[in-house]
């Protein structure tokens, strides 16, 4: 098993700080299977749980947050995460029971290389119903490498991150959107090996996760959507800490930061699970945009990026003097539910 | 009139099964009118019917579908098209009583190249109302080529096919959201006289069509936008057979085949007609993507491709191990509406 | 203070028009602050006023329409735009008692050259609520030169246009989606100084601005995004009229217009405030995109360009035959709200 190491990432992402050394075995398979017992459980909801739509071994549960783990050997990365249920608190006094992975919602950010080959292992601590993990930065199988690992088991599957890119990943048990709706998604990004054309202009980097929340584990209110919230997560910027992760409440409490002049780069990606993103930095322009995250997909001088659902993006600018520069989705009525970031520049 | 020589398309779009030999004379003109008997049919409709929105002459009409009529004498291209209507099934057990092309929803795929002249006839079997065709394909005045056709006429129209790419076309009579959403949309694929850069990479070719349908016949819940199913269609699967054209129910009957290592290129298009999409294959990443079928719109290395309404797109992609892939809008409440297909890929 | 001189942009944009002589000082600076007695009237509006939501001092309000004043001094531009609450028919019959720019919703085209530094003025005429100017098109510190204008005062601030593009511009004070949703908003174009590769091409140029009209001041329904229309307005054919500005009304009364044979050129942008557009225009592909305006996103052949919030585009389009062009969003529930546009072309 791998060794705990409290890996945590910080703002300013540092492509040495990925360079781990060598790990352990991971040799768990995965077991997919919901016994009956299990399913006996889910059906058993009372109506009065059903009425707030916890699953009943969810409904005491919170589980702590566990830091993502992540070794290197060459190109082999072995990463292991949890599947569990955690408390976040969406807006400011309103805990969300989240499926979550490793307790944060979006997930822990991952960092690794174009050409990496991922040693992924899923410890599913949540006791109810099983997850899985689909990394769209990977090419697999999807019934042999995102396939569901069952409550309390572990699967481990390798593939490659072969393409550069912003790219999602989440849960893709059924129901798919129940799975990300509740918390299950997050971000991997693949550095290019020859980088971006424009690496060498840039001062500061963060990474922003636009998703919406919907009524608790609501798949009719999900289905028909209409969240109840629209948000930016700035991953980078927590440090790995869970329930400070650039919800609403978060934005006065942890603005991005930079100085004049600098150029400042965001990995961004619209985590959905419904929702098309407008993204737009208020007060700039964008230089420079790379679209999924792909050094080939180049853009210039950009007012705000087309995200669809699940889609990425590099975006650059210029903040030219000192002040606060807010982030939006253009699209108003998800600004209004939430989803506004803040840039805070210095002198 | 063309002689009926049963036109069907086949997987892996062969170019040379469309250089089809010369044909007879086309020479009806429109006569867009509706009548004022028509138009007093429309109206007369009963409270009753009017509960479920068939329209009467509708009523008791299931017509069987009509092979696509296509031709080709160097250039110029003979094609007819019925407009009729149809139970298609939609999704497992649920007839709906499309407005159609040629007895399909979406209509009968179109394919031919850069530069043809187009000698389109629309035969109106529908006794009701008048019907028309858009063709996105094609330059010309939509008041002079795009008009009615009165009930049980034909009308003829030419125009020039002068830019590769994935074409709508669909119904473009009053009002046109209803025409759209009954079933009258399909694809014209114009092919780039000097191909795609990654022609020679291609092992299979596929076309995809996403549409939504609505309440029967509800224009008021068609322009709130709550459709009922999304879905997917993979009408070169089909071979032109009506009724199992890549639904719901399809899915599993007839999914797109592949080999292991195979790159496979998909023409897709989202018909709409009102809502967005965000293609995506699961387990695999889009090597190169041609917006709108152009071949100068080239993108490398995509995750999801963002289709507006109406949009279309080449998506090549390689499989890289046997086993099941899916394809969805990424917008996951349409993926649970029905936006699923599959992909099989084998050893 | 600018003396008045009228300033009212025609169909196929003159660069030269823009090019004014200099101008006088403009010294005021913002004030930005609520006084306790404006929040207090806002406050009191009655129970009955605000069953129809119209802020009390707007109540019997109807402002005439104020030319936009735009002076030139060398690459410094001096621009004033007054903040006013004027009735506006969005559609035949119905009018809107519009939180305006000038009286006009969109409000008046802006046109400025790359590299132009800015010096804008906003007087606020609304004697109720304070309003802001947001310019997609600049680079500047939003809490310095996007902030609050007081009800009566005016506000100076200064800024430049640094890169080319077809830029929204729109009232920044909170809540944002009720001052873009009720009227204020508008487009800035920045011309590139080495112009776009096809400019020796284009035969005639137009501005089309897409946006949603709702409940009258429903901040609940703009945020649960049901818009009761949604509307083209062509501002450049309007010579700076109010009224006539290209809603659905307009659309018979004022056609775009071209020849058999032009290369027609249309600046468009999607104001939102929430939907995304899927522009098209019947009979014709689009030739060249210039995606947000920016030459440098060029991309060929498209037969509808995807608009996120607040997007632009420049789209290029042949028009072969005479006849009549419609354009629409192809996102069809909105074109039955109304998004449907109009070009004649004759011999």
């Amino acid at each position: 098993m791998f060794k705990k190491f409290g890996y945590s990432l910080v703002v300013g992402l540092s492509a040495s700080a990925l360079l781990l050394s060598a790990c352990g075995d991971v040799s768990n398979n995965a077991e997919h299977e919901v016994s009956p017992e299990l399913e006996k459980t889910i059906e058993t909801v009372s109506a009065e749980e059903k009425a707030n739509d916890v699953i009943t071994p969810h409904k005491d549960l919170n589980q702590e947050p566990v830091p993502l783990k992540m070794e290197r050997d060459g190109t082999d990365v072995y990463i292991e995460m949890t599947a569990q249920i955690t408390d976040i608190e969406i807006e400011e006094g309103y805990e969300y029971k989240a499926w979550t992975f490793n307790g944060e919602a979006p997930g822990p950010l991952v960092v690794v290389n174009e050409g990496d080959t991922l040693h992924f292992t899923l410890d599913n601590q949540d006791p109810a119903i099983p997850h899985s993990m689909d990394f769209h930065a990977v090419h697999t199988a999807p019934d042999k490498g995102f396939i569901d690992v069952a409550p309390n088991e572990k699967g481990t599957f390798s593939y490659q991150a072969s393409k550069p890119g912003v790219f999602m990943y989440h849960c893709g048990t059924d129901p798919v959107l129940s799975h990300i709706a509740n918390g299950m998604h997050g971000v991997i990004i693949v550095q290019p090996n020859d980088g971006y054309p424009t690496d060498d202009e840039v001062d500061k980097e963060y990474v922003v996760i636009q998703n919406e929340w919907y009524k608790y584990n609501d798949l009719e209110d999900m289905t028909n959507n209409v969240p109840s919230q629209v948000v930016f997560s700035t991953k980078a910027l927590h440090e790995g800490q869970p329930n400070t992760n650039g919800t609403v409440g978060a934005i006065q409490n942890a603005p991005l930061e930079a100085k004049v002049g600098d150029k400042v780069r965001i990995y961004v990606n619209n985590v959905g699970p419904n929702e098309v993103s407008s993204f737009h930095v208020i007060g700039t322009i964008f230089d420079d945009v790379y679209m999924d995250g792909n050094p080939a997909n180049h853009f210039e001088g950009m007012q705000t990026v087309m995200l669809p659902a699940s889609g990425g993006a590099v975006v650059e600018f210029t903040v030219k003097e000192a002040g606060e520069y807010p982030f939006v989705t253009h699209q108003f009525n998800h600004a209004t539910k939430g989803a506004v970031g803040l840039i805070v520049v210095t002198e």
